[in-house]
C-alpha cells in the first residue's frame, strides 16, 4: 500500500536528514526556527538545480544575460519597491496582558489544542480496541474526534482565506469567535489586528556615526531593476532581453513551516524581461507556457503541476499566475509568473529621480519598458523534486528499498564505481575508472560491504548508475552499469563509458529536450 | 609604457563597470559603501570561479564533501567561536564633544588632509612649470611635498602596525601624537580607544515575543563545525575527509575599501579538512602546496604568488600561512591555510553540550579531530584574475586594442560566432552553429559592425575564440577560429568545433591540469 501523502511528507524529510541532504541550521544548539542547511548530497542537488536554471535562461537564450547583486542595498529601494510600507505581519495585542502575539499564531496554536483534544480520544479508542495509534486514527469514527476534526477543517478555512486576503478583520474575528484567550491574562480582551514589517532590519556603520538602517532583501527582484540600465547599457541588450538572478532572500514569516518550503532565509531564481510596452501580454503567455514547460522536462508525472491564474492581481501586475506543484500537502505555488507592468522601474525612476528609459531604435522611441517576471522558490523545487522522487518500494521478491527517483541530470552523485570484490585487482580498475570520469562527472568510489548493500546505498541517494567492475571486466575492458530506476544491467566497453554517461545524465541532454 | 599600478588599478575599476563585470551596488541611489552587484560579464566570471573552486574539492577529492549551510545561525555559534567577545572595531570617543569616532578613521581623515596639503604644493608647481598635475606630480621635489609624503609614509606605518598587532592602545598614541582633534569639539581630549563588535546584528522574531537576538555569519567556516558530525554520520566519512563551502558572509568592516577587495558583504570559499590529531602538520603542508598549485594553474605570470608564513598565530591556529597575490596595490592575502588544531570543535561541545567525537576504526580511539582549514576570498581572487587580465596592448601596426586576458575556462563568454557579413546566408549559418554550440558552452552571436569592432568588443570581455562564418564556409563547412591573445587564426571544420572548444576552454580541460 502506498503511504499516506502525511507519512510521505514525515518520510521524506527523516530520510533528507538520513542521507545528508537537509539538516536543521545548528542543530547541535537545538536549530533555529525554520532555517536549514543543505548536507552533502543536498548541496550537490541544489547546485544542480541552479545549474538546470541558470543554463536554459542564461545559456540558452540570447537575450537574457545573469547578474549577480548583493543582499544589501540602499535602504530607499525598498521604499520606493512598497516593501517598507506594504510587507507585514498581522499582530495583535492583549488589553489586560499588555502582550503582543501574532495573531495567525493565537489561531495556530488553538487548532493545535482541539488536535491534541481529538488526539487523546484517539488514544483511548486505540487502547480500547488493542490497536496502534495509526490504525485506530485511520478507521475512526468516534464522532467526538470527527467533531473535533471538523472544527478544526472550519478553522482553517477562515484562517487561510483571513490570510489570503489580507483581511485583518477576518483574522480578528476567527479569534474572537473561537474565544481564543490570552496565554498570559486569561483574558479576550483583544485590540484591533494591525501589520508589522517581514523585513529583516540591520544597521551598517557604527552606531555614533550616521549608521544605516538596511535591511535584508526580500526579493532579489529588487537588484535586478536598479541594475536595469547598467545591464542594458554594458552588454548593449535590445527590448525585449531579460535579466536572470539566484539568490537568497530573507522573510521573517509569519507562518514559517513545512520544512523547506517556507522559510525565513531562502533562495530565489529570478528573471526580469522587460519588454515593449503594449507587448506584455505576449511574453507572458510566452513564459507561463516555456517555463512550465522546463518543469516538465524533468519528467514529472503527469498532473503534477498546474497554472493558477490570479483573480486579485497586486498593485503592480496586470497578469498573474502559478504554476502549482502537489507536494504531498497539497497544491502550493512553486513559481510566479507576472506581469509587472512598468511600476517598478516608474517608482525607481521616481524615488531614485534617475530616468530608466530606454531608447528603442525600432519605432523611434523613448519609453519604461514593462517587465514579465518569473520567480520560482529554489528551496521549494528542491523540495517538489526531493518528494516526487522518495519512494519506499516492494520489489518482485518481496524485499524492499527506498530509492529516489531524481531526474538523471540532477541527481548529487551521477554514478558510483564499485568493484565486485575487494580483491584480485578489481579495486585498482575501479579505481583508474573513477580517476577517469572524475573530471567530467561527479562520481563515487565505494568498496565497502556486499554489493547488493552498495547498490541500495546509492538508490536512497538517487545515483542513477552503478558501474561495477567484476573479473570479466580484467578480460574483455568492459563493466556492468546497474540502472536505479529499472534495476536492469547492461554491458558496456569501459572505452565507452564517458559518452554512455554523458548521454544519460549530463546537464546537456536535459538542456537538449526543452 | 606599461601604466603605473595605480592607474591600471583605475583603468580596471572602470573597465569593469563599463563592460558589466562590476556595478557599485544601489547605483542609481548614489551607491552603498562597499557593497557592490555583479554584472552580466561579472556574474559568468565568478560563477566560472566558484564551479573551479568546488569541481576541484568536491569533484576531484574523493574524501572531501559539500555543504550549504544558512548565513543565519543560532546565536550561541558565535559565542563558542569567539566572535561575540573577539570580534571588534577600535573606537574612540572626544570627551568634550560626547562624539564616538572610529580611531581608525580618525587617523586616515588625518592623513587624507596631509595628502591634500601635498596636492595643493603638486598644483601649485605645476602651474608654475605648465605642466600637467601627473608630470607635476612624478618630477616632484618640492621639500614641503617631500616633508608630507614622509609624514603620511610614518603615520601609515605606525597605523598599520598597530591595526595588525591590534594594539588599541598604539593606536591611541597615534591620534594623540598627531594631535589629531575632534571635528566637533576641535579638542585633544580623548578616551581610551575600545572595541566594537564587527559583526551584523539583526532580530528574527517578531518584538513583543522573545526576539532572537541573530547576526550575519561573519564567516562560512562555522556552518561547517556545526554540520561536522551530520556530514561525518550521514557521509559515512572516514578521518581524513574535508566539508567544503561556498557562501556569502558579512563584516561591519572598519576600512572597507580598494574595490572589491574588503566588502561589507562579501563570498568565501572554505574548505575544512578534518584529520587525527598528530597529522595536522603533514595536512597544512600538503594543503599549503596544493592550493597554490591550483593558483597557478590558471597560468599567471611567474612570481603573482608569494607565501606569507604568520609568525604571530591566532589563539586557535598552530601554524598558518597567506598565499598572497600582487594585486596592483601590492601583495595583499588572497588565500588563508590554517591549521586550526581542535579549538572550534572543542568549543562547540562545551557551548552546545553536544560531543563532537569521531571514533577511529583504525586506531580504535575516539577522539576530536583537529582542522586544517583553506579559506579564500571569491571576491579577492575575482580581483585578482581581472586585474592580471587587464591590459592596453599596442599591437604591431600601432593600433590599440584593450583586451583581458582571462584563463579560458574562467572566461563569461567561451566563444563568439560571427558571421563575416549579414547577407549571403552567413548569419543563418552562424546561428546554426551558435544553437549546437549553445548546449554545452556559453556562446555568443553577434552580427553587428564591421569584423574588427566586433574581434575587439569580444578582447575586452575576455572571450578566447572567436568563429567567423565566411563565403568558403558556405562551400566547404569550415570557419576560422580567432583566438583572443596570440590573435591568430586557425582554418577548423566545423564539425569538429565542438571537441576543439572542449580542449580548448572548457573547465574540464583546466580541471585535468591539476
Amino acid at each position: 500500500m502506498a503511504a499516506q501523502p502525511e507519512d510521505q511528507f514525515k518520510n521524506v524529510i527523516s530520510h533528507a536528514k538520513e542521507y545528508g541532504f537537509v539538516f536543521q541550521s545548528s542543530e547541535i544548539y537545538d536549530g533555529l526556527s525554520a532555517v536549514y542547511d543543505y548536507g552533502q548530497n543536498g548541496a550537490l542537488l541544489k547546485n544542480n538545480i541552479k545549474e538546470y536554471w541558470w543554463r536554459s535562461m542564461v545559456q540558452l537564450h540570447e537575450n537574457i544575460v545573469g547578474l549577480d547583486s548583493a543582499i544589501f542595498m540602499h535602504p530607499e529601494v525598498w521604499k520606493a519597491s512598497g516593501h517598507v510600507d506594504a510587507f507585514n505581519d498581522p499582530m495583535i495585542d492583549n488589553k489586560d496582558s499588555k502582550k503582543r502575539y501574532r495573531a495567525d499564531v493565537l489561531i495556530e496554536d488553538h487548532m493545535e489544542k482541539i488536535r491534541q483534544k481529538a488526539d487523546k480520544e484517539v488514544t483511548k479508542a486505540a487502547k480500547r480496541f488493542g490497536e496502534s495509534f495509526d490504525e485506530a486514527m485511520f478507521r475512526q469514527t468516534n464522532p467526538r474526534v470527527q467533531k473535533y476534526m471538523g472544527q478544526i477543517e472550519d478553522i482553517r478555512g477562515r484562517f487561510v482565506d483571513a490570510l489570503e486576503k489580507n483581511d485583518l478583520e477576518a483574522l480578528r474575528n476567527v479569534i474572537v469567535e473561537e474565544g481564543i484567550t490570552c496565554p498570559v491574562s486569561g483574558s479576550k480582551n483583544w485590540t484591533e489586528v494591525r501589520q508589522f514589517n517581514l523585513m529583516f532590519a540591520t544597521k551598517m556603520g557604527s552606531v555614533a556615526e550616521d549608521a544605516n538602517d538596511l535591511y535584508l532583501r526580500p526579493e532579489t527582484a529588487q537588484g535586478i531593476f536598479v541594475n536595469f540600465l547598467n545591464v542594458q547599457k554594458t552588454g548593449r541588450m535590445k527590448v525585449p532581453f531579460g535579466i536572470a538572478q539566484i539568490g537568497k532572500a530573507f522573510r521573517n514569516e509569519i507562518v514559517a513551516r513545512q520544512f523547506i518550503f517556507r522559510m525565513r532565509e531562502f533562495e530565489q531564481m529570478e528573471m526580469q524581461f522587460f519588454v515593449r510596452p503594449g507587448e506584455e501580454m505576449k511574453w507572458y503567455e510566452y513564459w507561463k507556457e516555456h517555463r512550465m514547460k522546463w518543469h516538465q522536462a524533468l519528467g514529472f508525472e503527469e498532473g503534477s503541476h498546474r497554472y493558477h491564474d490570479h483573480d486579485k492581481l497586486a498593485h503592480y501586475a496586470n497578469a498573474a499566475a502559478d504554476i502549482e506543484f502537489n507536494f504531498p500537502f497539497g497544491f502550493k505555488e512553486l513559481e510566479g509568473i507576472h506581469s509587472r507592468t512598468d511600476f517598478d522601474l516608474n517608482r525607481h525612476q521616481e524615488f531614485s529621480g534617475k530616468k530608466l528609459q530606454y531608447f528603442d531604435p525600432e519605432i523611434n522611441e523613448n519609453y519604461v519598458p514593462y517587465v514579465v517576471e518569473t520567480s520560482i522558490g529554489l528551496d521549494r523545487m528542491f523540495l517538489a523534486i526531493l518528494s516526487k522522487a522518495y519512494e519506499d518500494e516492494t520489489l518482485e521478491d518481496g524485499s524492499q528499498r527506498t530509492v529516489l527517483r531524481l531526474p538523471l541530470p540532477l541527481a548529487p552523485v551521477k554514478a558510483a564505481i564499485l568493484p565486485l570484490t575487494k580483491k584480485d585487482g578489481l579495486p585498482e580498475m575501479a579505481r583508474e575508472i573513477f580517476n577517469k570520469l572524475k573530471f567530467d562527472f561527479q562520481v563515487q568510489y565505494d568498496e565497502k560491504d556486499a554489493i547488493g548493500k552498495r547498490y541500495r546505498r546509492q538508490d536512497a541517494v538517487g545515483t542513477p548508475l552503478c558501474i561495477t567492475v567484476d573479473h570479466d571486466s580484467l578480460e574483455d575492458q568492459t563493466v556492468t552499469i546497474r540502472h536505479r530506476d529499472s534495476m536492469q544491467q547492461e554491458r558496456v566497453a569501459i572505452d565507452s563509458l564517458e559518452a554512455r554517461l554523458r548521454e544519460l545524465v549530463s546537464m546537456e541532454s536535459l538542456l537538449k529536450t526543452l
